[in-house]
């Protein structure tokens, strides 16, 4: 008989149900007779995107063809407050799906600026919450640096004053790394913990759970960077740990002579994914 | 052939050097025609110290019997401006050798405590720098702690604004490792670095000096807190690390089949003891 241990914080967060839950309404309103577009894909699921655009949502690949009128989502990752001016300046609506907690961030790196810090970002620099707040800090006139490996912190060297951020799905472990090696050089550092409690309560899970089971299958958008996250805590701390997106990768070798599984998810992987993961392991196990 | 080197940054550091001229500028003086005394041991170098009472210093026993007009020293950990206040009222001439950058500290949980932070303070509960520093917080109606052991953050936890500051010779070590946590619970964290640069400089050098020698020898009072973190570092990077205060405990066994032996020596030794070392070991490997 095989255990399946769900954690108990997994799947979809606070932002993403409620940028979700704007494109449902946006698209019920039928978008003021024009499209509803999302900038960019309203969430790092695939599979979720394309059960929204069997809805009618629309991925906008350029602003350049743009209606006057149409509905663009902003999804929760936030856009730089540049690109927001000049989807307004075109006439569109826009639905402002920007998680809570990121434009926390957007407020904590103009504040850290307008205090005179040198802004550092720990975060992917290629991420669209990244790019999203370093439009705030530039908006500002503020300077600062993203850090997303150890590599980065010689841009921080000599920096007198720094004030700190996370994107709001980084690694705890890597935060604190890099707070600790700014401290000692910084004659002042002032951190503002961004990071969300949604993202600390998924990997304090993985944590606990990763080690207690066999195997940890962590689920979620290949394309979604707090999960690979989780996927890289539970690798670290159980080497038969998995990353899967749908429940079709799921190989029945994994689970040979195992009698423990655990399974946690992204946040922006929905629940009807980590249910068909769930049933498609209880058949493999059989 | 034994080769012996001794760390580029050893011994006596600029407070030190600053709290020992001051007090031997006072002896000259005479004191007025009253004693010199020194509020505790001048440094944490029981020979030195010696050499000092030779001079014609003496240790204070207890404020009471203290005549008005005595010169007191104040060492170069500080004092608690209560303790300050205290002397000055029986009209005893301070000789002020605290070190200035004990004094930044003093400025920094100040300056914390306005700004409305739960100061923490990294640091030795018992070592008179510490004391001195918690009476400028107390001084301003600041509320903080000292954190000497990781048992001690739990007094942090559910502190939203935490204002963060460490005494002159810490670990860095173990100064980052504490920023990193706090900076994950607390909402916003300021760190103002006041571990004093002898004290990186000193523990630097045998981070890189103890990995490449046979033998580590870590020279300073026992009771000097710096000179213990420089042989707890030393001896986490070569087991056959040795910690004495004076040449008599060196110990011929230790350097049997060694070629190379390392030497650093804490904030409150003097040169006089790291040279009569250097030379008995000399003897000893012959």
């Amino acid at each position: 008989m095989v255990e399946i241990v769900v954690a108990e914080h997994a799947g979809f967060c606070f932002g993403v149900k409620r940028a979700i839950n704007l494109a449902e309404e946006a698209l019920k309103e039928g978008g003021h007779g024009s499209k509803v577009f999302s900038l960019g894909p309203l969430i790092h699921n695939p599979q979720e995107v394309k059960r929204l655009e069997g809805k009618g949502l629309c991925l906008l690949e350029s602003e350049d063809g743009l209606k006057a009128n149409s509905t663009v989502i902003v999804r929760s990752h936030g856009i730089p407050p540049q690109k927001e001016a000049e989807l307004l300046s075109r006439g569109v609506r826009l639905v402002d799906a920007t998680c809570p907690f990121v434009k926390a961030v957007h407020e904590a790196v103009v504040k850290l600026s307008k205090e005179g810090y040198f802004v550092v970002l720990v975060g992917e620099k290629n991420h669209p919450e990244v790019i999203g707040t370093l439009g705030y800090l530039q908006a500002c006139g503020g300077r600062g640096v993203v850090v997303e490996t150890k590599e980065d912190l010689k841009e921080v060297l000599r920096r007198d004053r720094v004030g700190l951020v996370a994107q709001t799905t980084q690694n705890e472990q890597f935060f604190k790394e890099v707070v600790g090696e700014i401290a000692l050089w910084a004659k002042e550092l002032k951190v503002i913990n961004t990071i969300c409690n949604a993202t600390s309560e998924r990997q304090e899970d993985v944590y606990e759970l990763a080690p207690q089971v066999d195997v940890m299958i962590v689920v979620g958008g290949k394309n979604s960077g707090n999960t690979r996250r989780l996927y890289e805590i539970a690798k670290s701390l159980n080497p038969r740990s998995y990353h899967i997106e749908t429940p079709e990768e799921l190989k029945k070798d994994w689970f040979e002579g195992v009698s423990r599984v655990g399974i946690t998810a992204g946040a922006s992987t929905p629940d009807w994914i980590i249910r068909e993961v769930v049933s498609n392991i209880e058949h493999l196990v059989v």
